[in-house]
Formats: C-alpha cells, sequence, structure tokens
C-alpha cells in the first residue's frame, strides 16, 4: 500500500491510548479527521492506538503515522514494533521519542536513519531547544518541541513560551534546513495554532483537546480555523 | 466485537515480528491458520504482529492474541497497548512476559488480575519450574514455559527437556488447578507437539517452525498431526 | 570480608537517595544506626547508597545491603551491578524489586537464585499478597510487603491495614516457612513497629522516618522502642 | 572532598563489572593506575564499579569517575545513582551513555545540563559521527566515540577506522570546541593509543585490554607509552 503523503501546514492528532480514542471510537475520530481535511481543504495526519494502525491506515484516506517504533530490525521480538511493520500497514511514517515514550539516542539515530529507505516519515518530539539542536543532528523529517511542563495543561506552548517556538524553529532550521517544526503541549484552540504559524512552526502536535472533547469535530474545525 | 473462544489442545502462532509475518504476508500466514483449523477440526491460535491486530481480528476467524501489552490503564500513554485497546480490537486475550519482552512482576499482576474483567486470556510465559509456580500464584489463564535456550533451537523441549515439561505441568496444575499449560521453545514438528501433549501440556507455544517454513501450510498440517 | 549476620526482629533502613544519606551525612547516619544497635541490643540493618556501599560496608559494624542488584553475572555490564560487586564491598545482601525500582520476574529469580552460592541474603519487596506469594515461590531470605499508596504517606500499613501484614505473614510462611516477612510504607514510630511485630511480621524496612527526621537518632531510638 | 582535576591527553580506565575488578582485585588496579600516573607523569583516570566508587576515591589519588549516573535528583529512588551522590563520593565525572548502558536522550541532556553546577566532568559515549554531532550540541566535557561492533574486539578503531576518529575530532570541535574527544573500543597497547593522539583525539576510552590483562601494570606501561 502507497503511504499518503502529508503536506504542511499540518496538525497532527495523536490518538494516545485513551479510552476515547480506542476500538469504534478510534475509527470514529479517524473519520472525523478524514472528513474535514477533505471538506476544508487542510492537512491533518493521525496517529491511532497501536493495534489499530493497519485497520484505520487501511480504511482512512488521510496520513497516518504510528505512536512509536522500536529499533529493531525484523526478527525475533514478541510485541516489539518495527519501521518495517508499519510501512506495510500502510501508515506514512512514525512519533519518535514522545514524552510518554522517550528512546534512547542511539536508538533514535537507528530509527532515523533507517526511515527513509522504507519511505517513512519521522517527527521526533523533544523538550527544550537544546536536545532540539540535537535531534536537528540525526536529519529527522520533523522535530515536534513539547516542554514537558505544557503537556496536558491547557496553556499552549505558542502563547505562555512563544520563544520557545520561534527560537526552536530558528535553531533547527539553521542545522537542518529543511525540517518541518511543529509544536505541542497546551494546544487547543484556533488562537493557539494561529500563534504557532506566526511564530514558524509548521504545524502542530496536540492530542486530549479533540480526543477528549465532548464533540471532537467542533474542536477541530476551530483549530484548523488557526491553520 | 465478540472475543472468540479458545479451546484445548492448542497449537498458539506468536508471529514475532518477522519479515514473513508482516503486512500481506501476515494476514495470508493468518488466513492459513484459519483454514487448517477449520477443516481439520484443531484449534489454532494466532499473535500477528502489534499493529496488525485488529485488522488480523477483525477478517480471520480464530482467536488473536496481542505478543504483548503495557501495565497501564487508559489514558496519556503514547505508543502503549493497552487491555482495553486489544479488547476493542476484537482479541481473544495477550502474550505476557514473553522472553523477548519480560515484565515485571507487579506489571504481570496487574494485567493477569485485570484481564478477566475485559473478557481476555492471559499466557504467561515462564523460564523454568520456579518461575512457573511464582506466576501459578497470580492465576493466569494459561502458563508458557519456554526454557530460554532451547527458543529458535530447533530443538523441542518436549524432546530434550522431557522432565521440564512434566514437572511444570504437576506443579501448576497442583497450585492453580484449571491453569492451561503450554510449552514452547525448539517446536517444529507433529513428534515434538504429541510428545507434549503425552506430558501433560494443553497445547504448544511456537513460531519460527511455522512463520519461517518454506510451505507454512504443510509445517502447520505436521504439526497438528501431533495433538 | 565476611559479611555481618543478621538477626530478627529487626529495622531495616533503606537510605534510598536522599540528600541527607549522601557522603558525610550518610557516613553519620550509619554511625547512628551502629551505635543504637549496640549500645540497644537490637538488630539494625542499613541499606547506604550505592556508591558508599564499600566505604561504610568496611567502616560499619552493622549489616549493610545493597539497594539493588542488577541481574548480571560479571562481565562486560558498564554502570551495573552485580552480586559479586555486592559481596566484596563486605555487603551481607541486598534489597530486590524494591517499588522504586521493580525488576522483572526472570531477573528476580536470577538473583535469589544465585545469592545463597555467594552467602548472600535477599530482601524481596512486594506491593500485594499475590504478588508475594508468587515471590515466595521463589525462595528469597526475605519479602518486605509495602502496599505502593502507603509508601512516604506517614500512615504506616501496621495500623491501617493490620490484615495484609498479618495475612502476608501467614500466605508466605505456608509457602516458605523459613521466610523472613518485614512490613515497609509509612512506618514512622515505635507504635507503628509494635504493631507489625503483633502481627506476626519479622521487622521492618523504612526511610524517610528516620533519614528526614530532624533528629535520626530519637527517631532510631522510637522506632526501636516498638521491636 | 576535592575532586580531582583531569588533565589531557588522558587513559581513562573503565573497569566495567568484570570480577577481576571487583572488591580487593579493583583496589590494586585502581593502586597500579595511580602509581603508574604518577612515577611517569601522565594522566590517567579511573571508573570503578559503583559500589566502590566512594572507597576508591578516597583511598586513590587520581580522578575517579562514576559508570553511570540516574537522571534524576535526590529523592526517593531506591537504588539509583545521583550526580550528587557521586560528587559526594569524592569523583571527578562520570561516564554517560555508554555502549552498554545507553541512555534516552533528555535524560542525557538533564546529566550534562547539571554536572557543571556540581563541578562534575561528564564524558558521554557516541556511537557514530552523527550521534557525536547531536551530543556536542548538548555541550558535555567530554565525547568518547566507540563503534559498537570494535567494542571488545581487539581491532583498535584508530587503526581499522581511523576516518572515524579523525572525522568525529573536527566534527565535535566544530560544535564545541573546547569538547574533549576520545576514542575507544578495541584500543588495546601504545601503537593504538599513539594513532589515537596522531588522528587529533585527546585520549582514549579502555576496559578490558588493562583489566583482564596478565599483568595489568605491564599492559598500562604499554599504553601510556603512546601517549
Amino acid at each position: 500500500m502507497e503511504a499518503k503523503k502529508m503536506g504542511t501546514p499540518v496538525i497532527v492528532l495523536n490518538m494516545k491510548s485513551y479510552a476515547e480514542s480506542a476500538g469504534r471510537r478510534g475509527f470514529e475520530l479517524a473519520k472525523i479527521c478524514e472528513d474535514v481535511a477533505s471538506k476544508q481543504g487542510v492537512n491533518i495526519a493521525i496517529c491511532p492506538q497501536q493495534v489499530e494502525l493497519a485497520r484505520i491506515a487501511s480504511l482512512i484516506n488521510i496520513p497516518c503515522f504510528a505512536q512509536h517504533v522500536d529499533a529493531v530490525e525484523p526478527g525475533s521480538h514478541t510485541g516489539f514494533v518495527t519501521l518495517e511493520s508499519v510501512k506495510e500497514a500502510g501508515a506514512t511514517g512514525t512519533l519518535v521519542n514522545h514524552s510518554e515514550h522517550r528512546l534512547r539516542i542511539a536508538d533514535i539515530d537507528f530509527i532515523v536513519r533507517r526511515a527513509p529507505s522504507l519511505n517513512l516519515l519521522t517527527i521526533v518530539c523533544t523538550n527544550n531547544i537544546a536536545v532540539s539542536r540535537a535531534v536537528a543532528e540525526l536529519k529527522p523529517y520533523a522535530i515536534a518541541i513539547e516542554p514537558p511542563e505544557l503537556i496536558g495543561s491547557g496553556k499552549a506552548v505558542s502563547k505562555v513560551e512563544p520563544e520557545i517556538v520561534a527560537n526552536t524553529v530558528e535553531e533547527v532550521k539553521k542545522l537542518h534546513k529543511d525540517c518541518v517544526v511543529l509544536c505541542g503541549a497546551g494546544v487547543t484552540n484556533g488562537e493557539d495554532v494561529q500563534k504557532a504559524i506566526e511564530l514558524g512552526a509548521d504545524g502542530v502536535l496536540l492530542a486530549s483537546g479533540v480526543v477528549k472533547a465532548k464533540d471532537p469535530k467542533t474542536a477541530l474545525l476551530d483549530l484548523i480555523a488557526g491553520l
């Protein structure tokens, strides 16, 4: 299966392991994202729950990312997720080093280095500017800066720490000019998204603001108004 | 989706992360297992690659198990696999503590304790008789004894260390009488399976013998001849 | 160096990684424990910070335990702590599977199985009765039951959940009659200790109640009054 | 205790967890290093086994490094090693991210960022040039490049892959000009050391070549001839 390409600016929705994104509810959420992306002509990518990746990628026509991959080649690795299995599942790429699933630096390098040969995109999460610079040296497709103290806080990094976003964009693109830079942590509405874009970000990475919203479609429409 | 029940004696096929069990090839392997189980009237269960679990469980009519779950409740756990997501994916249960993916004892307890409330079956892997006894105290659905030195060796535990199988069956059932006991490690043909059943095992857990076989169907037919 | 023997009833003081137990302050704390044990004729054992283990064990004449060991044999394992190195450091044994440092079940088995050949004692921490039973099957020297929700709470398990202590003692000794049973979590004064002993425990495992006390000696004297 | 300063060029001896470097034998090895350093007027630093760190640092008058620290502040962390405890033990610094003990990138950042405030030096191990560049962005005291495939091979990186050493030196110093650059993996004799120095390295990191030598003193004397 050919992976769907991803354009920018983009909203990347991380479904995490919430009850609200498991099974049928995860599929319905994915369907909403697909509808909104198509009707509004905007870029939305989703990260389904790991066990749903192949099912959702085969049914939904927007880019799907794994939430995590393990730094192993195909082989005797029970319960691990390889880049190859993510590719075969029809995904476009994978999140790497999310704050809830940090990786060893040698493993980030392993994943980022191998992904292009499989035509997979890597979005590497970082927690500050120094780590963003370090990751930029590994040449991933994208970096998503998420100050850990703001994750799930409802206070958007683009509003309360705008200089982190602006500086990350500047520093990362100096080291790796084609790198897509996303920002996350606390992004919940269109104004937060708009501010992120103004600061130079190519998009946002978010989760609870949509997944746990009473009405995910309305939440999503509000967010894309900021693109 | 209602999970499929599992009967015994049973052959549980762990697809691991092999190239041969990813994507389409994994689906075809699952299809072969379904056909053989149906036509021969035997119990076969499969453990698809993690990202394929929901897709395969929705298309294949034999019990599907996750290869691993994480000891977390649904929530902000990017890239982790919950029991709930496995249930929603349509699986019958999960492997726990495979030798390639060992868990902390408190986490095994967490998973084994919560699974029944979700109507999920746990197959906990162990490496020797003492650990099998320890795990039996946690009351899982099944225990699969796999001496690590024999995994992938082509030398079946049921043939080269029959007393380990017989003693595990005896000790485990003394502590937890309804526990299903499987044996693994080196099982490759019908004779190995037959020997395991004679020693009191309720089935076998295997991987490479089928997944990496030139002709998986023939390999599977040979194995079930031993049931 | 000959390891010091440990008698019961016993107070085991886990120094953790507190600022108050590092370097000189850790040594002074160890000295207080040694003085109190000697003058009052009671059993006190200590678990110094890992990097201080050999220094303190060589200078202090009460049993010293490592706070943790890794499940590896001597070899190319940079930064890991082997049972052999703990023995050579002059320690009496090691804590295993503390709630802040949980281990895989196969690794607990590895450590508990090898310790006696080095004449080392293992104190395995557990979080509930089921896990205590499981660990008892592995035949450690001691089990320390610590319900995680009470650790650092100031509410002693022996007072607020006496049945957990009593039942653990009963169940563990049924499976492994010579097993020493300690209780921890929230133990802060002599009354808590006395209650633990009345419930059948052979001692207590504690940390902050002494290490972070304004006057550790007074705190310790209060505790041993309960023995 | 005042940490000993480290000069360059330097030989850093990682004692790992070998039987040959535990207890008394570890102390004797440290004593040999101290004698050779003093009599020959060369820089030698040692990384004792973790539980011996305070004892050896208090008795031996050359720089001592921890083999590993955990990325936690002082607190309730049973069995973990903090930078603070390493400092109080009298150490000069710590190895970080050794190939046998890889760390998450956020944890490397945490350790490297905090060490200078404690006047501790960090030597961060890396596996290739890209990772060396990434780590250089975090501004550690030193980087030790060790291609994993050569570790313990007896084939010195400075001889069989000289361009990796030369390029790492060049790339790292471009990003972080005061960074000390060491090379490791397979270094066993004075010629290997000399070649490393010629390629621009500030020293070597080695282990088995001395620790497991029949006569460690002779092995060490041979090595320093290359400085």
